[in-house]
């Protein structure tokens, strides 16, 4: 058993090792760069915490996380809305914005089909795509979901769901990533990037 | 710049990627988790890391961390308190208790004098530690500081301020670590683990 000098301590540092990736060992350092701070800046630190578990909003027409009822794209005049991309998670969402080449908006699934780890099409927010797609207000859905097994079953599986209402589906394009090397890169990854070659562009 | 679709999300990220080792990736992965947890865990989280900050002392005595104006060590009258442990910091406190082979009490002097990094004897607790010896209830220091060049240093400037005193000063036994590999050893240790051999005891 660990000796501990402070309950106090030793309460923070459970906390702290309840993370993920975070030891008992990187808990404690943690805990102890906290007790070398000004208290302000802590207290700031925990409030932080506290706060966003307690006052974050997640859209109700996206999903993303918010501070509105209502995100900050979904509610944004300049975004497209009658484009909706399909992604997995928050991160992805992030992820795309910074690529500053995407002005419509997002439909948080909040993971993918995957019966190996239990996850249905009723645990993610597929009845909200349909009822948003059926408003007729869409014109297309573009499915930026995992390059992985459990991504292309989901994209099927809303393909299935999605493709009577007449909307326009699509996926994002796959192939070889910028920089990668074509020795190294995957036999599936550099056959499709073959298959659906697009005319050469000069501004690309 | 990174776009981040709710202020008390950034607010959490921002606060997670101060702390050392987390990087802003790592950061969003914790603010995610915690997201995701029961409200009541989380704010008991951030109340542990506020309280903490708030209400933990610093024993008036040895300087190891404390609930009390007084540390448990320091007032437990079935420790030896005749006999004083000078270590660097909290961790080696713990590091020490955790072996159940020490019974006396502790000093933590908060460091190790490094001109390099500009840690000089007045930025530790060692002025503190000399009024403790000067009362004549100490009979034993015992040294336990890194074995660096700095650790050295501070020893022989502890050994100059405490000998007149007249108290027994004693160094922890430098030599191989149990299941250390011989060849691997660096020459120092080694050549010091000769010279400073003990009788065989069977009980070691």
């Amino acid at each position: 058993m660990m000796y501990y000098p402070s309950q106090l301590l030793e309460r923070a540092v459970d906390e702290f090792a309840k993370l993920p990736g975070i030891g008992s060992k990187t808990a404690m350092r943690l805990v102890l760069h906290l007790l070398r701070q000004d208290t302000k800046a802590v207290e700031a630190f925990g409030q932080s915490i506290i706060r966003l578990r307690q006052e974050v909003k997640f859209c109700r027409v996206c999903h993303n996380i918010s501070d509105n009822e209502t995100c900050d794209i979904c509610t944004n005049p300049r975004r497209d809305h009658s484009t909706v991309c399909v992604v997995e998670n928050i991160q992805d969402v992030m992820a795309i914005e910074a690529t500053q080449q995407y002005r419509g908006t997002y439909h948080v699934l909040g993971g993918v089909i995957s019966p190996m780890d239990g996850i249905g099409p009723s645990d993610l927010q597929i009845q909200t795509l349909v009822e948003r797609v059926q408003t007729g207000d869409i014109h297309e859905v573009i499915l930026a979901l995992s390059p992985t097994m459990e991504g292309d079953t989901t994209n099927f599986y809303l393909y299935r769901k999605l493709s009577e209402s007449g909307v326009k589906i699509s996926v994002i394009a796959r192939g070889v990533a910028q920089n990668d090397e074509l020795q190294y890169t995957d036999e599936v990854t550099l056959g499709r990037s073959i298959v659906n070659r697009t005319p050469f562009n000069i501004s690309l």
